[in-house]
């Protein structure tokens, strides 16, 4: 037996059982969404949800009808980045995501359903897996030419019912220069290798700053290694990302559809265009 | 009905319930260790780890026997920033917990069971919780001054089973200027609140750095807001970190504890050994 939602699964095309009754978790219908892409890191804080956003912003840039679902239940921040406030709104289809407003880019995310953003989710494992699924399913993603999951860190429920429960094209990886951060990252990579989840590409963020005062160029957390990276695991690196306080300034202030660092999204762009089947 | 494992319940001294039919998660013992704290932020990236590891080289600095217990399952990494590589061995009373090298710190870590510390743990949450019990209660931590729990980020289910099971005397929160981190390290700071673990102080990691080039002191996630939060919440603040390249550089190569930054490591346990009950 063999058909589409045998995707992922190791006895694909060999076992004689039937996609419902063979306990594997089957995947999402694909919605007529063009590319369904994770973006994750395994580890936290080296910049899975500004590398998102950029990736929205620079793909709906060119004209592209694109969407986020912030995967990251427990510590959001695609809806504060974007300036996206508004209610998810229900109707007789699904619900329909609030919109960034300038590109127009459609997110969900649980702080757009909290009153107060600094309130926690304190959820264990099994309830987190439900609500992401429910942004899946339940939401009017129809027709995107571009649907970004951006992922929390770890390799836990999170990622493993994305990489479980959705039809994923593939995984971008993000990472920084640091050995100890590259350890973890790598973790990610293996996950996602375990789920057949094809590694799209590597994006290094933080790799240098520009010192404000003197103008040279500082490398914080030592060289970069996303050559080494790329070569260990054949997987093409799409951008180099610098820390730019401006970045963080308009992330903090809602405004991140007003980057225009244009070559930092043009190498990120064309990296992930460049990969897309 | 009262007793030292009503501790957290919000029930405490008013319920006719006996402790071991009340259905609330109970504390494990004491152990015989001084002090019990987490460090944690609810985001990732900023630090936890570094923080943890940097508290307790302070700590042993001064005398004080200190264990790390990582909790993050899914991205440890203290024992590869202490250069702690030997397997726990088992004896007739628990695990023993291998020591680094110079110091002689504790340290309980997912990765020092894995072959290749690449490899991922692709769990679901009651395993991690149950981890990281089995770390708290089958581990010989037995006579700490100081026992620290290093925290995962988010707010599910491993940072809730240890506020929910281990007998904490504290959160030592960790958090860096943006604005959007600071949203976040929010949500982990009101789960210790519903949970009762009382906040002992802040700790801002990433406030600056300075150019190897002009000297200058850069903010590259903006001005410090540390002392709003610490006013907002009535917590002390312990601490202001740099972006420190040679931090970086030794926790990449196991050497942590040759760090000799002594006004960072002075800032943070004097903040720490002030609030001490």
């Amino acid at each position: 037996m063999s058909d589409s939602r045998c995707e992922g699964c190791n006895s694909k095309g060999t076992c004689d059982s039937t996609t419902d009754k063979c306990g594997m978790p089957q995947k999402g219908q694909r919605k007529g969404i063009g590319m369904i892409v994770a973006v994750g890191s395994g580890k936290g804080g080296v910049g899975k949800s500004s590398v998102s956003a950029l990736l929205a912003v620079g793909l709906a840039r060119r004209g592209q009808k694109v969407g986020i679902l912030d995967g990251d239940i427990t510590g959001p921040s695609i809806p504060a980045m974007l300036g996206v406030k508004g209610l998810p709104t229900g109707s007789p289809l699904g619900i329909v995501p609030p919109k960034s407003p300038t590109l127009g880019i459609s997110v969900m995310s649980i702080n757009l359903l909290l009153e107060d953003a600094t309130k926690p989710v304190v959820w264990r494992g099994p309830v987190i897996s439900n609500t992401i699924k429910q942004f899946y399913e339940e939401v009017l993603w129809d027709g995107l030419d571009t649907l970004i999951v951006d992922l929390p860190p770890g390799t836990a429920d999170a990622p493993l019912t994305v990489m479980q429960s959705l039809p994923l094209d593939g995984f971008v990886v993000v990472t920084s220069p640091q050995d100890l951060v590259g350890m973890v990252v790598e973790k990610a990579m293996h996950m996602a290798q375990m789920l057949n989840v094809p590694i799209l590409g590597l994006v290094e963020n933080m790799a240098y700053a520009l010192c404000p005062h003197c103008g040279q160029r500082i490398q914080l957390f030592g060289p970069s290694r996303i050559e080494e990276l790329s070569k260990k695991w054949w997987v093409p690196s799409f951008a180099s990302l610098p820390i730019d306080p401006v970045l963080s300034n308009l992330s903090d202030r809602g405004l991140l559809e007003e980057y225009h660092n244009q070559s930092v999204l043009d190498d990120l762009v064309e990296g992930f265009l460049g990969r897309k089947p």
